[in-house]
């Protein structure tokens, strides 16, 4: 298998410059001297501009050859002038660059063809260049911010474990939003655009041994080099982490589009399907299946594996739908075995019968005590994997059910929680648990079978 | 077909007693009277109750038959005087009847039996009999609030539309709270639980003459008379209204908790499916799903056999998956036709492909006045049936965004939005035009699809 190439100049970079560089924080040029700034980057920040002495209150140099060399440079030039850039880089020996600028394969033949010639000036020089037409990196951790995304301009960067690599920077912005927003944290953030050089593979490569991601999550267009991409998932999953992956272009509409995209061939989809197969890749459909999934797995007991369910509902409507979303799904609610429905017997009231999913009724909400004493049944049983805890409004019994899923988390079998109209306070009570709350039925039940698809191995 | 059991004396009483009356109003026979006088009923409302003289500040009558007959009796008594209760409303000649109480066919067949008794005798009174082992019902318009549901506990119960039939009062309680989440008005409102007398498919007959109902939200896990329900469907389409339904006990898991939930038989999906077909209800999988296609049918411009989609994009990567999604929702993403790749040219930048989805790019934050235009060519288009506008984040031309979706709106095609990220304050501008915005592709594209599958004809 080729060697991949190294994604470390870009995501460990101790000195960046910024080829373009604006005054103006809120510019292409000027974001990411603002972002490196306010997030904490403690490497040296420099700012390259012909026109200027100053930027953002830095040293503005003329050239990049007018000062110390760089570990990676950012080029926010627009297409015309991109091009000098990345040779400006590669004659000072700039071992990373990420290149913004949009406007080559994209678009037509010849914007391919410079590409290609860009790309392979980079690996003659033994440079990384990522992009054209990309939105950059992150990495949350020593706080490389080689990114305009404006999905950084209000929100906070908390470093985590959740890593993203794609072809689109825009879906990885929406990502971030949407990684902060479920209260997870970010590892490294790779977008690659058109690859002219670096590819989703290299991507993948870096952050199977990159020992602060666990998780990641990647957007395929096309895999450019599927020997490549197919080691580096190996190698991820042999250290114990778990890919979800967006494969987009499954549609003739959306092969076209792709193309008009990133100049990307998205391909026969059934191929992509057992090349993710082969990669023991779980497929979503959507980042927010994606942000799901990674809620369960970075949560407190990870129902990696988990295909039989013991399900405890408040509703019998909630338990039905719980049935067939599993069974859409691919999950099983198997019946109960004798013994647990015997410890049932001493627990529910008489007119429930004692059958999966275990509806406890109203009747809970005057004996919340039989909560504790019904999970602590399944826990003990070999017939399921993984508890699936239904709840829905119940004001009045909050602090208990909450109790309940404290007790329920000691069992040491994965917990999967839909409580509809909870709370704020009662989440986030629950979720500081490191057990997510999901709001509805489907998408807690994909969640699972996502994470069940990923396999059991786990840690090294 | 057999002539539907009028739900009127349940939805239009005046009148209302409580049997089991509790001074406590968080009692399932105290909450119905902290409701009624909560929001607001004008009629009269009688506690029963033979151990008090006075229930939450009103006189209260040791039996029906101490007090002048009232329109509606509401049974919270235990199982063991549920049946008495009955018989004692039968005698007072009240016509209608909310029987809460459960422990009869969900339990064996004792139960069963005891149930089609009170059915027996409901019917020969003339006398309509709602449950047992059902939350009541609501109407939102005259606030006939004939229930104990916790959905009501601190929650507003605005007037509007959307009604609910279901057999599971729990998850009509969900529906309850989703739909006022989502700025939503309730009509009607009503859990069949058992159907000893009462079915779904009166429920339904009663929704279709329903003026204040334009939308009818249904959860089935059996349909007892499948004529009189197909007579009801019809009756709703020929009024313009929609129906949008889960069914529920797909898988076989399902069907065992279906009968242990209200002793029904869900039977075989395939047949199901067929009735649904021939009555041209859109199924939905989720609760979510179903108030998604509420937003949209209760929008300002509803995408009825809104097939081919014209998109606008600020992200290529979400053009991708919205292609996607459309395929698998049986939805199409036509070519643009020569007059609107025209148009196009003199709009977009030189660089962007003239193609569906139209990929504004990163261009349109210094050119927003390309969106009006762009949305302009394609609503005067007939190559498509509705707009599907994709936003990400964009704080800083949010109001730019919230102008063009108001401009778009007067096109007058169906505008189907979805903004992952937005502010909340754009999000309530946009929805207060009575455009709902969505923040998830898939969700977005399946509720158009159900909406689509809903049918064309619309209202008088």
């Amino acid at each position: 298998v080729e060697t991949p190439i190294s994604l470390a100049p870009l995501l460990e970079a101790r000195s960046i410059a910024i080829i373009g560089a604006s005054a103006d924080p809120l510019k292409i040029g000027g974001r990411p001297i603002e972002y490196l700034r306010r997030f904490g980057f403690t490497g040296r920040v420099v700012p390259v501009n012909p026109n200027r002495d100053n930027v953002q209150g830095l040293t503005c140099y003329r050239s990049l050859v007018d000062t110390e060399p760089v570990d990676l440079a950012i080029i926010a030039a627009p297409a015309a002038a991109a091009v000098d850039a990345v040779h400006e880089c590669l004659a000072a020996r700039t071992k990373g660059i990420v290149l913004f600028t949009a406007g080559f394969a994209e678009v037509n033949e010849e914007g391919r063809s410079v590409q290609s010639e860009l790309a392979r000036a980079a690996s003659e020089a033994g440079s990384t260049l990522l992009g054209p037409n990309c939105l950059g990196t992150i990495n949350a951790h020593n706080r490389v911010v080689a990114t305009f995304t404006t999905a950084l301009e209000a929100g906070a960067l908390p470093a985590g474990q959740f890593s993203y690599c794609g072809q689109s920077g825009a879906l990885g912005a929406y990502w971030l939003d949407k990684v902060v927003a479920a209260g997870l944290g970010v590892s490294k953030w790779i977008t690659t655009g058109n690859e002219a050089q670096v590819t989703l593979a290299d991507g993948l490569a870096y952050l199977a041994q990159d020992h602060e991601t666990r998780l990641i999550g990647i957007y395929i267009e096309d895999v450019k080099r599927p020997e490549v991409f197919a080691a580096a998932a190996e190698a991820a999953r042999a250290a114990g982490k778990t890919i979800v992956a967006i494969k987009a272009g499954r549609s003739h509409a959306g092969q076209l589009a792709v193309a008009a995209h990133t100049g990307a061939q998205a391909g026969d989809d059934a191929r992509y399907q057992a090349l993710l197969d082969d990669c023991r890749i779980t497929r979503v459909a959507s980042l927010t299946e994606m942000i799901d999934a990674g809620r369960l797995i970075l949560g407190e007991v990870p129902p990696t594996a988990a295909k039989r369910l013991g399900v405890v509902t408040v509703s019998g409507g909630a338990g039905v739908l719980i049935c067939d979303a599993a069974h859409d799904a691919g999950l099983v609610v198997p019946e109960l075995p004798p013994q647990v429905r015997a410890a049932l017997d001493g627990i529910l009231p008489t007119f429930v019968r004692r059958q999966n999913p275990i509806d406890v009724t109203g009747a809970v909400v005057s004996n919340t005590a039989m909560l504790d004493r019904i999970i602590a049944a399944l826990a003990e049983s070999d017939a399921c994997d993984a508890i699936v805890l239904f709840f829905g409004l119940m004001n009045s019994i909050k602090d208990d059910i909450v109790a309940a899923v404290r007790n329920a988390r000691l069992s040491g079998k994965p917990i999967v929680l839909i409580w509809m109209g909870s709370s704020q306070a009662s989440r986030a009570a629950i979720e500081h648990m490191g057990i997510p709350v999901f709001d509805e039925i489907p998408s807690a039940i994909n969640a699972l079978a996502a994470v069940s698809r990923s396999g059991g191995r786990r840690g090294p």
